[in-house]
C-alpha cells in the first residue's frame, strides 16, 4: 500500500463521481485552492479555484468566496474530436494525489477511432509563490496524428451564487495571456497571467465563450511525447502588490517562465519537505490509518494561510464556496491545535486574522443585539468579521421556505471560542507578543460582550448565559447550556489572567489599553462573573451534566428512529419545528466536546458516564462530532471505540461520503476541522499528548495493532519528536531547544534536555 | 325589529349550518349548556349538553369536559316515517331563542306523504334548580293519524375526545328513565333522570341504541294538539348530594314533574328578570347594536357560573369542548369585568376558581420550570388548576405533524392577570374579605412566581421579564413584552399593596398568612422589583412602545400579505416558523391590550401613537382583538372605527362565521371573552365609565346615531342607574345605597347620593 499517494481510475461523467473526485484530489496552497478536476473540464464539471480573504455578493445571494478563471485550461482534438475523460467510452484513465508536494497528476489513454492518444499532466500551485500554479502536460499519439491544442484561461467559472466577475476583459499582451476583471459588489480587480513554454506547434490567439486561449496546430509523430509548461498567476487587489493586478499576475507568470518548470518544482518540494518534518505522524502497523491521518495532515498543510496574511481557514477551507467561504469556531477549537503544535508560525496567522477583524465582531455586537458590548464574533466570518451568516439559514425542503435559525444571534460561543485560543497562544508557546499586538484586546472584548449578554438571578445568586445554541444545532435558543456557559466562564478567568499578565511584565501597555478600551472598572464584574456564572454540574448521583436546562426532559429517542419519520430525506431536524427539536437526540458532541475542551477539569469517570448518556443520543451530524467522542473515550479507556471514529473522522474526506445537502443547501466539500480532529485524536488522544496544565505530560494509550506512533511536538518554543511503541517512550530534543523541559511521561516526570534522546519504558500503565 | 328574541326558519342537514345554529340557538344555566339542536338530533348533528367543571381524558388524547346523556330526546313517527327537521324537503321550520329567559322554542311542520304534522317544543335550562332542563313538547296533525313518540334519554353523545362514560346503564324506575355511568379517568359517576308528564297514549320502555326510552302509540285526531312535558336532570359526583347521583337525579325530576312547568317556568323566569335588571344596556337608535350587545350579555348570564361552586368560565363557555373546556386569561380581562359591575357575586365565584386552583398553579411552578415558585397559574386551567395545555398544541396542516408551541410554558402573563383580577375585586367593591379567604395568597404567590421567573440585568441596573408569549401568540418566547413585564411589575405592586392593606385592618390574619407562605422576606425583593422591572416605554419621537425587544427590526407587511403566501388555509402563522414570526404582523392586541388594561397611565396621544402603528400590523386572529382596539379607538376619539369593531365583536356569536380550525384543531363554539369585550366597549367604551382610580368616573363618547345609553353599574357595592345621551348624563341611585358617592361626570366632580337622580348636562366635550 503506497502511504504517500492516493490514485483512482475511475472516470466518467456523473455528477456525483464529478463532485467526489473533484473533493478528493484537490490541491492548495493557502493562497487559493483548486479542485481535483481535469484539464479539459469546464464550470458543469465543477472546476473551481476558490480564493482565500476575498468575498463577493451578487444581489440578494448569499456572500461568498471568488472563484478565479481557471488559467489551468487545455483541451485537445485530434482529427476533429475533443478528447474527453467524460466520454466513457475507449478511456483508461488515473489520477493521483502525491502527498509528498500536493502535486496533481492525471494520465489518460484514449482510443479515438483507431487512435490511441496518450495525455498526461501534472500541477502544483507553488508553495513558495502563493499566486502561481505550474503544469506540464504532455500528448503522445501512438499514430501520426493532426492534434489541436487549446490551452489557456477558462473566465465559464463555476460558482454557487456568482457570477462575481461579470465583466472579464481578454487580452493578449506580448507572449502571455490575461484575463481580468473586477467583482461585483466592490470592484475589486481580479486577475489571471498564463505564460507558456512549448517547443513545437503553431500558436494563433483565440478568444472563444469566455475562454482566452491559445490555439496550437501540429502533426504528431507516432511514438513521440510533446510537452509543454503551463504557469498561470492569480492576482487580486488584496495582494497590494505595487502594480495593477493584471501587469501584477503577468510579472509572475514571466518570472516563473524564466526560471523554468523544474526550478519552480524544486522550491515547491523543499517547502513541503519542510512542512513535513514538522507535522507528520508516522502510525506503524495500520497502513489505512497512516495514509488516512496523512491525508487529513497534508488537508491541512495545503490551505494553512499565506504568512502575513492574517487571513484563516474557512469550514470548507478551498474546496470551494460552500458555507460562504467563511470561517467558523471549526478553526478555533479543531484546526488550530494542529498548527499551535507543529507550526506555531501559522497559528498566529489564524489568530491575527480574529485580531484584524475584532471592528466586525463589536460591529456585530452593536447592531445584534440590546445592549450588547465587546466582541461579538460572527458565527460566519469573513474578511471584514461581519457576520455572513443570514437569519434564515437551512432551506425546508417540504414547503420550500427558509426556516428562522438563530446560528447568528444565539450561538454566542464563538467569542469564547477565540479568546480562549487567544490565551492559548500564550499558555504554549510562551509568547506573549501575540497579547500585545491586539490578543489581549479581543480577550477583554470577549469578556465585555458576555458580560454585557449575561443575566443575574437574584434569587439563586448567580449570573446565568440564556438563550443560546450550543455545538449540538438542533436544540435553538437553550439557557444555561454547560459549553456555552463554561466557555464564557472560562473567558473570564482568561481575561483577569492577560490583564494579570501584562500588569506584572508590561504595565505601561496595559494601562494605555485600559484608557483606550475605557473598560478597567469593568474588570471587577469579570472577577464577579468567573466566580459566579453558573455552570451546570455532574449530576451528583448519575455524574451526567445536563446539556441545557430542560433536556434531560425531552423525549428519548435515538437518530435512528427520528430518521424513520422524515417526510423528505434532506428534511432539516433542528430550527424550531424540527423533528430532533422536542427529543434528546442531539446533532454533535455537546457536552462530550465540552468535556474534551476542558479535559483536566473533569475524572475519568464523568467522562465515561457522559460519554454513554450522549453517544446514543447522537446523530453525529457534523464532522466535528465524531473525533470528540473519539478522544473522550480515550480518556476512559474505550479503545475501540476511539479507532473506530478516529478511523472515521480521518476519511472524511478521503471517501467524500459525508451528506451534501442540510435541508435545501448544498455543503459538500472538504472537512478541515475533522483533518485536525483526527490529528488530535491521534497526538492527544492516543499519544496521549497533554499540554493544558502548564506542562507536557504523555500519557500513551496506543492502539493495539499500531506498533509505533511518531510525532514532532513544538511546545514553548521548542522541538520534540515523540515516539510511542507499547513499550517505550522516546522523546528526541535537538540541539536547538532553549532549555531543559519536565515532562510527565505516564506518571514518571522526566528532564528532557536540549540535544538529548530520552526513552521512558512503560511498564503496565500503558496497555 | 325583535330585540329581545332571534329565530330562523333555516334548517337542513348541511354540517356547517348544524354547526352555526346549534351554536347560536345554545341556551345554559351556568351548571350545563345545551346546544341549539333540535328535539330529535343525535351525536351527528353535534347535539351537546356540556357540563361546568368535570373532565375526563380517554387515553393519550385532550382532557376535555364531559357532556352529559341527552335527556331531551323526542322523536316521532308517523305511518311509520320517522319526522326529521333534516330531511329538507316540505319542512316549514321556525326556531327561536329568547332573551328575557334563555328559553329556546322550534316549530316545525312536516309534510309527510299528504299529511301535515306540527312539532313544537320549548325548552330551558333551570336558573333556579342548576341540575334541571325542562321541555314542553307538542304535536298536531291535521288529519287522524297514528303517531308514535320516542322520547326519552340518548346516551349517544358527541365527543371530541370521548367517549367519556365508556359503561352506561339504562334503567326505567318506577316512572323515572335513569342513564348513568362513570368517567374514563377518576369514575366519576354521571346520572341524568328523565320524568315525563304525559296525559295520552300507552307507554312501553325500550333500550335501543344507547337510547333509554319510552314508546308512546296513539291514534292522533285531526287538528287536536298533543302536548307533553319532559324533566331531566343531570347530577355528577361533583354535585355532592347525600344520595347517589342515579337517586339524586330521579328526585330532582320527581320533584319538578311535582311542582309541574308552568311552576318551574316561573321561578326560572323570576330570577332571569332579575339578572336582566342587573345587567341590561339600552341602545336607543340602533336595533343592531342593541339586538347583538343583548344577546353577548344574554351569553355571560347564561354561563355564569353556579353560585358556591367555584366555577370559572371557559373560553368557549359551555357550548362544546373546544380549547378543553379549559379557563384562560379570557375570563380574568374579558368576561370578569362585567360581573364585577353587574353582579359581583358571580364576579367572586370567579375568583373563587382561583384560589380552589392555587394549589395547581403552585405545582405548575414546581415542575415547569427551574427553580420557578409561587404560583405559576395554568393557560388551560381545569378542575385541579394544572394545566391541560400540551407543548404540541397546534397541528400542521401541511405535515401533519403537531407543532411545538409555548403557550403553556412561557405565557407567564397569566399569574399577573388573576392576581391584578383579585386585587381589582377589593378596589371595585370595597370588599376585602375575598382577600383574607384566600385572594391575598393568590396574590403573593403570583408575586413569588415572577420573582422566580425574573432576571437582574446588572449593567443595565432593572428586572427584565424574558422568553415569554404576550397576547400575540405569533411570536413567542421573546423578551420585555411590554404587556407581559406590565402586568408583572403591577402584580409586585399589587402583592405590597394587599400587605399594606392587611397590615392596616387585618394584622393578625396578615401575620399568620406571611409566616404560612414564609414570605417576609421577600416583601423587599417584591419592592426592588416593583421599583426596577423593566417595562418598554414609548419611544421618545413617534410614541410606539415596542412590542417587545427586537420587533422593530421584523419585517413590515400585512396579515394579507402573509395570507396570500399560504400553502394551506389552515396553516398556523406561529409556532416557530409560521409565516408571521419573522415578521411584524401580529395575531391580536398586544401593546394595545395593555393601553387598554392600563389605560390611565398613558395620554391619548400615545394610545393614538401605538393604535395607528399596530392596527394595520394586527390579524385579528383572536376574538379578543377587536374590542381592545374598539375601546383604545374611543380614548383618543375614532369613534366610527371603535363602533365597526364594537359591531364585529359583539356580532361574533351571533353571526358564528369565526375560523372553525387553528392548524388541524377544531376551534368552534361560543366566545363569551367578545361578548364580555362588547359589554366593556359599550360600557367603558361609549359609555366612558372609568373606574380605575378609586372614583367613578364618565366620560360620554356616545356613538352619533344612539339617541340613548342606558345601563345599571354596580360600584363600592352600590347601584347606579346610568343613562346618557347626546345632551345629558343622568345618575340614578337607589335609597338601598348606603352612601353618597362622587362622580367625575365629564370633568365635573358631582354629588350623588342614595335614593336621587342626578342630571349633568354636556355642553361641549361630548359630541
Amino acid at each position: 500500500m503506497k502511504l504517500w499517494e492516493i490514485s483512482t481510475s475511475e472516470c466518467g461523467g456523473d455528477a456525483e463521481g464529478i463532485m467526489r473526485r473533484g473533493n478528493i484530489f484537490q490541491i492548495a496552497n493557502g493562497y487559493m485552492g483548486y479542485r481535483g478536476t481535469l484539464d479539459e473540464f469546464g464550470s458543469e464539471q465543477l472546476v473551481g479555484i476558490t480564493l482565500a480573504g476575498i468575498f463577493d455578493r451578487v444581489g440578494d445571494a448569499w456572500r461568498e468566496p471568488v472563484n478565479a478563471p481557471n488559467g489551468g485550461y487545455t483541451s485537445v482534438t485530434i482529427d476533429g474530436v475533443e478528447l474527453s475523460a467524460l466520454s466513457e467510452t475507449d478511456v483508461e484513465h488515473t489520477q493521483s494525489l502525491n502527498f509528498a508536494n500536493a502535486a496533481f497528476q492525471r494520465e489518460t489513454r484514449f482510443l479515438s477511432g483507431d487512435k490511441a492518444v496518450t495525455l498526461k499532466s501534472s500541477r502544483f500551485l507553488s508553495a513558495d509563490t502563493p499566486n502561481l500554479g505550474v503544469i506540464r502536460f504532455s500528448i503522445r499519439c501512438d499514430a501520426a496524428t493532426e492534434v489541436m491544442i487549446r490551452t489557456g484561461i477558462d473566465g465559464d467559472i463555476w460558482d454557487l451564487n456568482g457570477p462575481h466577475l461579470p465583466k472579464l476583459a481578454y487580452e493578449k499582451r506580448g507572449d502571455v495571456l490575461v484575463t481580468y476583471g473586477s467583482t461585483h459588489e466592490s470592484s475589486k480587480g481580479v486577475a489571471v497571467a498564463e505564460a507558456l513554454e512549448c517547443g513545437f506547434g503553431e500558436d494563433a490567439h483565440e478568444i472563444c465563450e469566455q475562454k482566452n486561449l491559445r490555439v496550437i496546430h501540429f502533426s504528431a509523430k507516432a511514438g513521440k511525447t510533446y510537452s509543454f509548461d503551463k504557469y498561470f498567476a492569480v492576482v487580486t487587489d488584496n495582494d497590494a502588490f505595487e502594480t495593477p493586478v493584471d501587469q501584477a499576475a503577468i510579472d509572475i507568470v514571466e518570472r516563473a517562465k524564466v526560471r523554468g518548470y523544474m526550478a519552480c518544482l524544486a522550491k515547491h518540494d523543499d517547502v513541503w519537505a519542510g512542512k513535513w518534518a514538522e507535522s507528520d505522524v508516522v502510525i506503524e502497523g495500520d497502513d489505512e490509518a497512516q495514509l488516512a491521518l496523512r491525508y487529513s495532515i497534508l488537508q491541512l498543510l495545503m490551505v494553512a494561510p499565506v504568512k502575513s496574511s492574517s487571513n484563516s481557514i474557512p469550514a470548507r477551507a478551498l474546496s470551494g464556496q460552500v458555507y460562504k467561504g467563511a470561517i467558523f469556531w471549526d478553526t478555533e477549537l479543531f484546526m488550530y491545535p494542529f498548527f499551535l503544535h507543529t507550526n506555531p508560525e501559522v497559528a498566529v496567522e489564524l489568530l491575527r486574522y480574529r485580531i484584524r477583524t475584532l471592528d466586525g465582531a463589536r460591529r456585530k455586537a452593536m447592531t445584534e443585539g440590546p445592549g450588547y458590548r465587546g466582541a461579538f464574533y460572527a458565527w460566519e466570518s469573513q474578511e471584514t468579521g461581519d457576520d455572513a451568516c443570514s437569519y434564515f439559514n437551512v432551506g425546508d425542503p417540504i414547503t420550500g421556505r427558509d426556516l428562522r435559525t438563530h446560528f447568528r444571534d444565539k450561538q454566542v460561543h464563538i467569542s469564547g471560542d477565540v479568546a480562549i485560543a487567544m490565551w492559548k497562544y500564550f499558555l504554549h508557546t510562551g509568547d506573549d507578543s501575540l497579547l500585545l499586538e491586539g490578543g489581549a484586546e479581543v480577550i477583554l472584548e470577549c469578556a465585555r460582550f458576555y458580560f454585557s449578554y449575561a443575566y443575574f438571578k437574584k434569587d439563586k445568586a448567580r449570573y446565568e448565559i440564556l438563550d443560546v445554541i450550543g455545538p449540538d444545532e438542533y436544540h435553538e435558543r437553550v439557557n444555561n447550556n454547560a459549553f456555552t456557559s463554561q466557555v464564557a466562564r472560562e473567558t473570564f478567568v482568561v481575561a483577569l489572567a492577560a490583564v494579570e499578565h501584562l500588569r506584572l511584565k508590561h504595565p505601561s501597555q496595559l494601562d494605555v489599553l485600559l484608557e483606550r478600551l475605557e473598560i478597567a472598572r469593568e474588570l471587577i464584574d469579570f472577577a464577579e462573573a468567573a466566580e459566579l456564572l453558573y455552570v451546570p454540574e455532574p449530576d451528583a448521583e448519575t455524574g451526567v451534566i445536563e446539556q441545557f436546562e430542560g433536556y434531560f426532559k425531552l423525549k428519548m429517542t435515538t437518530p435512528a428512529e427520528l430518521k424513520e419519520r422524515l417526510v423528505h430525506p434532506n428534511e432539516y431536524l433542528g430550527a424550531g419545528q424540527g423533528l430532533a427539536v422536542p427529543t434528546q437526540v442531539i446533532k454533535q458532541a455537546d457536552v462530550v466536546m465540552m468535556l474534551n475542551l476542558f479535559k483536566n477539569r473533569y475524572s475519568a469517570a464523568i467522562k465515561r458516564a457522559n460519554w454513554e448518556y450522549y453517544e446514543p443520543r447522537t446523530e453525529h451530524g457534523s464532522s466535528l462530532s465524531a473525533c470528540a467522542y473519539a478522544m473522550v473515550a480515550l480518556e476512559f479507556g474505550n479503545l475501540d471505540f476511539a479507532y473506530r471514529y478516529f478511523l472515521k473522522t480521518a476519511k472524511i474526506d478521503l471517501e467524500a461520503k459525508s451528506k451534501l445537502y442540510a435541508g435545501t443547501i448544498f455543503i459538500g466539500g472538504s472537512h478541515p476541522a475533522a483533518n485536525g480532529g483526527a490529528w488530535m485524536t491521534a497526538v492527544f488522544g492516543f499519544g496521549g499528548v497533554n499540554a493544558e496544565d502548564g506542562r507536557l505530560s504523555i500519557h500513551p494509550r496506543l492502539y493495539e495493532k499500531w506498533n509505533r506512533l511518531q510525532f514532532p511536538l513544538n511546545y514553548q518554543g521548542d522541538r520534540f519528536v515523540i515516539t510511542i511503541t507499547h513499550e517505550v517512550v522516546t522523546i528526541t530534543a535537538p540541539s536547538t531547544n532553549s532549555r531543559t523541559h519536565l515532562v510527565n511521561v505516564a506518571g514518571d516526570v522526566v528532564q528532557c534536555e536540549a540535544d538529548a534522546t530520552l526513552s521512558v519504558p512503560l511498564v503496565s500503565l500503558c496497555k
